[in-house]
């Protein structure tokens, strides 16, 4: 099988880690490597929380680059009320036992995608600074990336920070401007999809009754972070079941035909007084602008999609 | 029956008819008058409209009193497009054979309000220019308005005239955010709730065949506007059938039982680049804000709605 | 000598008083009538003192009327660390004598104009409210005004609140904007024109040496208030010599002679992050928008400007 | 005489060329390269200009690295209509013999800051984008340089593009945000203190008889630069003089003594519907911001300045 290559744009983030470790167990995919962001937790520690998952999945050898320490024109918003101290809290995590690489995650991107034999589909999972910035740093990349699958967003759920941005917009709206304006096709795997696509109830107590290879180490890892990320849900929402955002992005470029969406235009809001961050999308086309993103707004069946994790992710490490 | 006395502010617009006539059916409501604004159409156009309407009710003698010509801060946006060269095309109105009042709205607001026996509710069925006026003009009425129920927004809808915005919000934002903010009762009929209330297919059939009092003119009047209606509709959304807008706030207020919503803090964007008329309804209440605005997102029974709508309005005039 | 109809807006403050008093002493202008309004202190103080100004100008008949008690979308934004507790600090004023009219100072704006039979010039030396909310509620009026001298915001010289808004203007930005684009004819006394007018060093000691009739009350009251004026304008600017800014907007009604400008486009900022209630003065005509206000932007001499006031304070009250 | 290290990021632009010139003939400063940007020209036109620039000084050694192609957020906006067709109109210039570096600007700016011996300044002579996306890309550099000197902006004076904003911000005011929010000590030389600094009437004709060293190649290619500038500056603002922007700010850096300034807080309004682009300067310190900018706003002596550039320029090549 034809795999394709994919560079993952990431800041984890409980969501992040199973979105990774979900594209490490694909057949489908070719990751070529990590790119780390300022988000869910400061640079540091989501390059740290990038290697320990490359590790703990049995790549070692996966280079991780870190990137922009904060947004291109805002503060840095980390939230560890959501995803604790260490942002993948949940798993008692051994340190990384390889440094990330030297080079920046933005030339990184420069050059690997200038000089790629083919073009590469890039999965971002935080605020789309990097990509961002490669992409003003080097035009020409545009023709280079086959696609932008993007976590981020709402329109019909309005978002999770404020009643109007989803956190990964919110924290650098530009960045995601910028993306929605290359040129390059994107798919945007908004709140609309991920709220419709919510991990079963109890879902952890199947990931740790199910196991897994070597230990059952990986499995252990997830049940652990799923445990966290459930009780914050508990909390904030009232329910028992919970999506895994970033999870969900990577789901989507896997089995596309669970999905539902639509072409349309979308932009940022990056000047309101309440709408800050909010990602404007033309369902019904009324602006004339050009169909510019995928917005997937629906899942037709939730249960495949996590059965479907939960058997790539029992797989891990692929020996 | 202790009857709710209202004043309805409006600018017809077809559904403003329906809404209009529905208030008019309905015994538990003593319609006080009709306040007039530029809207879907110019102010002297609605204005006459609004005559037109009573007195195809049978109700000459009331009251009707143009208000603002043009929003707070912006410029008028008449819809013809939409509406109609009248506003209420579909029907071959007669003349207006009565003047409407010389006090203008604001004044007659103002002045009524402030001698009201009780509390006033106000139906808000375009922009909330006048209403604005009036609240800001004199203040101490805020206490003698037991509820302002306005149709317009949309949160978990978006908007019909840019992705963001519902027409009467859009045309004057400013106005809804000092209705929003003053402090008095709010009920809010966006589009998440008048497009979960629509009209069952053919309903204008419906009204033409149920026929009414007096030779049925008003059920003919009524059934040719929603022919005019249904034929936008199917145009824009592609759909047969169509929400009354206005007419589902007057439901909302007659039949709070069949609707769904939420208490929660509302406010409206007026400074954005892409969402500026924008409702952003804190339904999540993650901003702190105060609950000042009760939100109706759905509706358990639309066809019950259009049922009880064609029963009241076969009784006009009523005699 | 045909008399200039004139009524003073007003929200006093020193600096309104000495404008108050000036355009009753002046033989040019016929005073119809004070409206106050939400600025430098609450509306009940600011009639309040509009009231004790008229009394000490020995003209108790004129008509004071009470207006909007905030802006016209904003919060009210008093400012006694400016103008001391009672906003005419300085002079140990006597109560006043006789309460404001009944009617509200929008209808009397309304009313009044409505029925003059000449156009009348409005002064307006605090924010716009009353002016705007009446060209909204009766747009006839428009036609009714010969001109809106106002004081307020600023070009060359920046802001007196924030870098880019001067208070009159920030505190109801939309109201400015309002105002000049409603087609009025428009002359702006703006800080670039009052700092270029400063009062003499030790104007009061002038004030109160001079004396004036009837034991010179107005005049003491007058050297009271420029010292408490002057203490301000020292600590803030350093400077010894402080601009009366409002009284500098009756001077330039009386004496255009005296000072410089250009009929130019103006538009009022609405929606800045850091610029909100700034007065955008198209200067150069870059914008190709209409020429709807005349820039005062300096004065030849401002010692003249201040010995002629002088003059006409030491002869009130006027017997 | 140790002479202080400076980059030159430009947009070349006649007034960028003095700059350059000036500062390739002062013996105080030590020009390491030039980097490019789009701004008054594409960024083709610009590099090449750059190059044709540097070799009319006889330094065809001196690097110029092309950078950014477009501001970070906005559109480009080349404005041929004031510099001609080439962007250096009013010579005849001879192709440049020599290529750019291959080395992107930012990716040069990066790694020779990060390695520098000695912090170095920079002199930014067009939109910032190439030093705020370095800033982004590499933070560390923020102590690696000494100062920005950035033509710019425009508070006292208002802009040149708007009645609020300046070109060189207007076009990238994001990056200037970035810039002025680094921590960098910032030098700018607005229209304030430019429009203070005009050249002499008939400056162009003291340069052409002036000749110079080799044939007065250079000076006659000043001459014929101003000569186009001036047609301009007569068209637009009716005056025979006219300041060369960006070759006052490298004379502002080299004669400091003859500029006035405040250090004070400056920030860019992003967000404005007329004020997009401005920079805020809080003169008056009434913001309580970090004082961040040392702002010029006025030239104790125009003809000295252009005596001693004349001098300058007059000794290029530098044999």
């Amino acid at each position: 099988m034809k795999r394709l290559p994919v560079i993952i744009d990431t800041d984890p983030g409980q969501d992040d880690a199973f979105a990774i470790l979900l594209a490490l167990a694909a057949p489908q995919l070719d990751v070529l490597a990590l790119t780390t962001v300022a988000g869910n937790m400061g640079l540091a520690q989501t390059t740290d929380n990038a290697r320990r998952i490359v590790e703990l999945a049995g790549r070692p050898d996966l280079p991780v680059h870190a990137g922009c320490d904060r947004p291109i024109l805002r503060d840095p918003r980390p939230v560890p009320e959501i995803h604790g101290e260490t942002g993948i809290d949940g798993w008692d995590w051994a340190p990384a036992r390889h440094p990330p690489r030297p080079e920046h995650a933005v030339d990184f991107l420069v050059r690997t995608l200038s000089a790629a034999p083919e073009p590469v589909t890039i999965i971002a999972l935080g605020p789309q600074t990097n990509i961002a910035m490669a992409l003003r740093r080097a035009p020409a990349i545009r023709d280079r990336i086959a696609r932008i699958v993007f976590m981020g967003g709402g329109y019909f759920e309005g978002g999770n920070m404020t009643p109007a941005a989803e956190y990964n917009i919110l924290v650098d709206p530009e960045a995601a401007r910028i993306v929605l304006r290359s040129g390059v096709p994107v798919t945007a795997v908004p709140l609309d999809c991920t709220h419709a696509t919510p991990a079963p109830v109890g879902w952890s107590e199947t990931l740790r009754a199910r196991g897994g290879v070597v230990g059952g180490v990986v499995m252990a890892a997830c049940a652990g972070m799923m445990e966290f990320f459930e009780i914050y849900g508990n909390r904030k929402y009232g329910t028992r079941s919970r999506p895994l955002h970033d999870a969900v992005a990577v789901a989507a470029l896997l089995w596309p035909d669970l999905f539902t969406g639509r072409l349309c235009p979308v932009d940022v809001e990056c000047a309101g007084e309440l709408t800050t961050g909010m990602t404007v999308v033309d369902w019904l086309r009324q602006t004339g602008a050009v169909d510019n993103c995928l917005w997937l707004n629906g899942c037709h069946d939730p249960d495949a999609v996590y059965d479907r994790m939960a058997d790539l992710l029992a797989g891990l490490p692929r020996l």
